[in-house]
């Protein structure tokens, strides 16, 4: 993989070049892609051409490294297709906002990275890196396997209910879905406009902190200091049963890494109003995703994915009060969250039930995610961690809103601590 | 003007067709179009031929109502420009939320109103059907001033600043900007992302109430009780000593009518934060301005306003510092906010500093409205008082987030005091 903050050193130290890095971006692209599929659109030429600035573009946050855009971000340069066969052909007028961030922040968009249908459930052609035979997760598939696949230092995501720690997590990659809001989703396709969050897919967590802090000018690289020990919240839910053996074995081993270099663990019991709320995620997401995407329904619902079209039909029957009920509901899970941070500085729990499910029937479940997306907390997929199959088993960190620096940290804390159990 | 409620009165009673209320738009708009410039676009046949499915039509909440559509929301079926040559001629592929909502609603799109350059502040082509030497306000111009010339029932708009409440204040009608979130910015041209609301313009209040209640099939209608006496909290802040003579009369009058039917009226002190949230407006706007409309600042820069480009020059230098800060202030503005709510059921403020201005050079001021955008909470402006030269001097109320339908029905007891008092 290509580590962002490792190709940034040799950038500042004068030892590599934009050219260069989209050289080995190209080198990795046509030894994987005709197989994993991680692009919808690509235009090494164009990324070849921006290079050549070298000198304006290092002296920028992101220093000309090429940036992969999952195909939700509107892009005037690019096709946008939001994974539908509704938009086949579809060029935006305008780039997306984080789009334009991105450029400003001296990132160069090398492609657009493949998005499930709408950003919903329905797999697209994208393939694991790790092992083609299984899913890359969804709905950012493109970019977790083109992070994964080495062919890209960042890459954009969106995260509606795990959309972003779900495919890091089987591609064994960093994702980051930092506090809602953070990334402006201006010019991103949208599914629910309470729930859908920018996120961020990179080597390591450094990385994607780097690229977070370099996009939105944030104070978020965690990379010059030893991060302080965290004191973590192990979350056992309702869900707990519903995560593999080897899941749950991961969660203890990181629980025990991170304990065995200096952080506190106990068991974080979450109140009943979080399993409310996780069951509220639905009933918000469906009635948002009804209206969001209301002229695809009226208009080309029969080009509308069948996993997609059964959630319109069934959210049509959705009515305003029990949307506004669930609202409610997510306030007071919101209210009662702020309660578990005076213990605990950050909650762990399993990215994913497992490791990505063999095959391509689907690109997994988000049961683990989508409470955390409705809180609007910052979270990262934390890797490292793998089956005996040599399948990458994520672990999810989440932190306070607003508190996505500390996060990071706690996050970038665990993943060496997992490096060094390993090691 | 055209009561919506008395259009749906007589469609109900078999009186009326949505084909002859067409008939009646057409006709407010031959007669008035050319000198009010009220449309950006205009397609009445396309609107006769919808009216043709009258059985379907009248079955829906809207009963083929005619809809104007503030040019900043996407429409399939007419051209989009936002106000700004950078878009001449663009043709959305899909509806905004709000456009497919309406049409759900059974709601007939008869043209798209004009909005000011990207919803913002540089004066557009209509005039105020009042008094066409006057502005109409902006930046939902058209919609404002399409309902006051009798043009349309119901229109559409947003507000960012005081882009709804103001040009209802300017033109005589009533206006309503929801709770945050109650209707979708989804497909509508991004000015800020925490402070865009989509609102409402129709002939009074019970009117703006049914439209907004058939849109967002929300308990809403409010036409049909007497509506309770509130608890009015006389808001006389810091800005008191902005508003013209004769609104400030406007304002004792409006009060004075409301304690005469038997409303509560006291004075609301507002503690500092609110003068500190108020300050924070342009920031959060203007800092999200800069990063909504990336692409258009960084590519085509020229061709923007030189109001607005020196908006978007300005906002470059606010730091991510500056703008969280901000948004920590806002916080503790609606955390303050929840007290007075026990003292008051409704807030009352001018709408406007005055009447509208005389020329062109100007939309107003969001002086009076900002706060209340920046809050999230559902404010109206009340019609029916007009100073010396007949022009239209608004009246806000606001109530607390999420009671929209309070609000509204204060609004309606406001309004019929005021009627009563004038009568």
């Amino acid at each position: 993989m290509l580590s962002a903050l490792d190709l940034v050193r040799r950038i500042d130290a004068g030892a590599l070049t934009p050219a260069a890095i989209i050289d080995m971006c190209a080198a990795a692209i046509d030894a994987g892609e005709s197989e994993i599929g991680a692009f919808a659109f690509l235009d090494i030429e164009a990324a070849r051409r921006a290079a050549q600035s070298a000198a304006a573009l290092t002296a920028l946050p992101l220093r000309g490294l090429p940036v992969g855009i999952k195909d939700i971000f509107d892009t005037a340069a690019f096709p946008t297709e939001y994974g539908s066969p509704i938009y086949r052909g579809h060029r935006p007028v305008a780039d997306a906002s984080a789009v334009a961030m991105v450029r400003r922040a001296g990132g160069i968009v090398l492609g657009k990275t493949v998005a499930t249908e709408l950003a919903h459930m329905n797999p697209a052609k994208t393939r694991n890196p790790v092992n083609p035979a299984h899913t890359p997760g969804g709905s950012s598939s493109g970019s977790a396997a083109a992070i994964a696949a080495g062919m890209l230092p960042i890459a954009l995501g969106t995260q509606t209910g795990g959309s972003v720690i779900r495919p890091a997590a089987f591609c064994g990659v960093a994702g980051f879905k930092p506090s809602y809001g953070l990334i402006p989703t201006v010019g991103a396709k949208c599914f629910s406009w309470q729930l859908d969050t920018v996120g961020l897919f990179a080597a390591g967590i450094a990385d994607v902190a780097f690229a977070c802090a370099a996009i939105t000018d944030r104070d978020l690289r965690i990379d010059n200091v030893a991060p302080p020990a965290p004191r973590i919240g192990l979350v056992r839910g309702h869900l707990w049963p519903e995560a593999s053996e080897a899941m749950q074995r991961a969660v203890a081993t990181a629980a025990e890494a991170a304990a065995r270099t200096g952080a506190r663990v106990a068991d974080a019991d979450l109140p009943p109003i979080f399993e409310a709320a996780w069951q509220a995620h639905p009933t918000i997401q469906d009635y948002e995703a009804f209206r969001a995407l209301a002229f695809e329904y009226d208009h080309h619902r029969e080009r509308i994915a069948p996993i997609t079209r059964e959630l319109l039909d069934g959210a049509a029957t959705i009515t305003a009060e029990t949307y506004d009920a669930a609202r409610r509901t997510v306030r007071q899970g919101r209210q009662a969250l702020g309660d578990l941070w005076r213990e605990h500085d950050i909650l762990l729990t399993p990215s994913a039930q497992g490791a990505a499910p063999r095959g391509f029937g689907t690109t997994g479940s988000a049961a683990f995610n989508r409470l955390w997306t409705l809180m609007g907390t910052p979270a990262a997929n934390v890797p490292g961690l793998v089956d005996s199959d040599g399948l990458p088993l994520g672990i999810q960190v989440i932190g306070p809103f607003g508190r996505d620096r500390a996060m990071l940290q706690a996050a970038l804390f665990l993943e060496k601590a997992i490096a060094q159990h390993l090691s």
